[in-house]
């Protein structure tokens, strides 16, 4: 049985700012959560989705917002556990485990240490397989998962609950919701059965995360190969394998960023010695790759931009000027690239005016 | 026992259109809206709120939204009842009666209609004892009536329920959620006792709306005085009497509107003959006259905007050039106008730079 302990939470939190794609936050707030939990209970029960049982019931929790507001307005695990508690009312019944909404950034944190405070089991694996910027962006929604009752909470225990049948219109009238709780809300949605939790999940992403921390700093240590490399061996051998590729190897040249909406959007261009470009826009999350014109990576597949030395992930919101990074771009798992999946997180879903094509395709690294 | 029915159903519209203060949307839809319900029910009872007895569970029901959009998407009963049944079912009892939250426009015709169709008795009383632009400005609000749960509906099926103790935080959570509604939503809010509608309401304002309509509609049979200076002596001889003066007598020189955060936002510019010019700055309603630079009525005291020829209101939406108009300014009732209240719908909740001072004491009509 896996479990996230102590000894393994620095690897896991290095996993999940690197799953983020840019997005979910700073992972230093939820790592100081996490260990604050952990110090406690002592370590985190995992649960492979395909071992759910049928009478498990499962809350996805999150914190819906802006990245660049987490820095300042931290999350807390007692207004996620508020959110949770007026979803059980609503329902009827107890949840008796959690699953994380998200592989990537804080929220693959937060719902580990809400799970430490409570003594619940956590799910391996989530609804994005990385982090997207809207609710109904999710495995779980495109499966067929009912997101309602979605309740968001502030940290003055106020509630707002939305009773819908669709994640996107969750997502339309919450948006706003969040941004008048001061651009952070926690939510505690889709709540699941063991059924669903089989059928509808990116699974063994917390793992995941684990193993892609391992790797990176496994690598520095060594500093035999540089950590990209080592992370794009890591994706080519596991099993089954995923596609990764370098995409670009340069600095940051000129980030636009702005908070609109309740996102931070805006765009990193890169450039190298060679003279190659590399524009990245993104919303909370890096949405498509253009290397000197030519996309060679879109959404849903990953993009990640890494500090070209430690192998950390830079998140949209810590990208600044000067920074020397590496691009990867990874293959999204089978379930995030069914036609219906393509239609909620593909291309066109981000308002981008392109089909979506496989990394594997168009990956080209200029050389 | 006074009641609502088609005999008297047009000056009740009128009435409401003028306690609207330019705010409350076109009655015309409301208008139609009730005489449907009445064609079915006959008539609509009234309980005066001194009567309400202590087993009395009354909702009030309004539509959030800007009157602009109320033109073209109209509210509807079935969803004022949607929210209605969500409230019962979080509250665990059943609503007895109903009562508006406001005196004036529509928002005084969809509770009637929604009695209509149920069988309800409506007290005969409201919150704000004409029109204010947002939730927390009620005599409810600031007499201790919790408003939760706050319970708001689209034409959907899909339901937001707020629940917080604050009035105004629901009315900032809220606000945003009606604007993706489409501009408008029903609310069910504020549930009171016996007592509470005995302690909190502004009364006979249902009654109120029915007089100042026959008294506009017999000044305009007799032709012996305007309508304008009709309805000043009615006022003025109601018991107990309230102060009403005419403002101004002139024509709509310009018009500035816009719709912004879900309100109809704008001021209009009067001028006569004499040079004087009278500015009235609104936000759904009319929120203060200035005549010749000096403020003449500012909220919570009543502005009203009458055709000159046949005394029906004018509201922000149907406000255009080169109308002729007589502006009327009278005093709000005792319960409006404590300290409290003026926290609460005075000129600073407003964003106006000025104190609150009595029509009685600064009206002036430039002679």
């Amino acid at each position: 049985m896996t479990e996230i302990n102590l000894d393994n939470l620095d690897d896991f939190i290095r996993g999940t700012a690197i799953l983020g794609t840019g997005g979910g936050g700073d992972p230093y707030i939820g790592s100081l959560m996490l260990k604050q939990e952990l110090e406690h209970c002592g370590s985190i029960q995992l649960i492979d989705p395909e071992d759910a049982p049928d009478d498990m019931l499962a809350v996805s929790l999150a914190c819906m917002g802006a990245p660049t507001v987490f820095v300042e307005k931290i999350p807390n695990t007692k207004t996620a556990i508020d959110g949770m508690r007026r979803s059980e009312k609503e329902i009827g019944r107890k949840f008796n485990a959690i699953i994380p909404l998200e592989a990537g950034g804080l929220n693959a944190t937060l719902p580990l240490a809400v799970a430490a405070r409570l003594g619940l089991p956590v799910v391996d694996g989530d609804g994005m397989g990385r982090a997207f910027p809207e609710f109904q962006m999710t495995t779980f929604n495109f499966s067929g998962v009912r997101c309602a009752p979605f309740v968001m909470t502030d940290d003055f225990g106020n509630t707002v609950l939305i009773d819908t049948d669709e994640a996107a219109r969750a997502e339309a009238y919450g948006r706003p919701v969040c941004v008048k709780m001061g651009g952070i809300a926690q939510i505690a949605s889709y709540a699941m059965t063991g059924e669903e939790i089989r059928r509808c999940t990116v699974p063994r992403t917390v793992t995941l995360a684990l193993e892609i921390g391992r790797t990176v700093r496994e690598a520095r240590i060594k500093g035999e190969q540089n950590t990209a490399e080592a992370l794009i061996d890591y994706f080519e051998t596991s099993n089954p394998p995923r596609f990764a590729r370098s995409l670009f190897d340069g600095k940051v040249e000129d980030v636009v960023r702005e908070l609109s909406d309740g996102w931070t959007r805006g765009q990193v261009t890169l450039s190298n010695l060679d003279g190659s470009t590399m524009e990245i826009p993104f919303q909370n999350e890096f949405s498509r790759a253009i290397l000197d014109g030519r996309t060679v990576t879109i959404t849903p597949d990953l993009i990640m931009i890494l500090d070209r030395e430690t192998g950390e992930a830079i998140t949209t919101e810590t990208l600044r000027y000067g920074q020397r990074v590496r691009v990867l771009g990874v293959a999204a798992v089978p379930i995030m690239r069914t036609p219906e999946a393509l239609e909620i997180i593909g291309p066109r879903a981000f308002g981008l005016d392109e089909d979506f094509s496989p990394v594997e395709s168009i990956a080209w690294n200029g050389e």
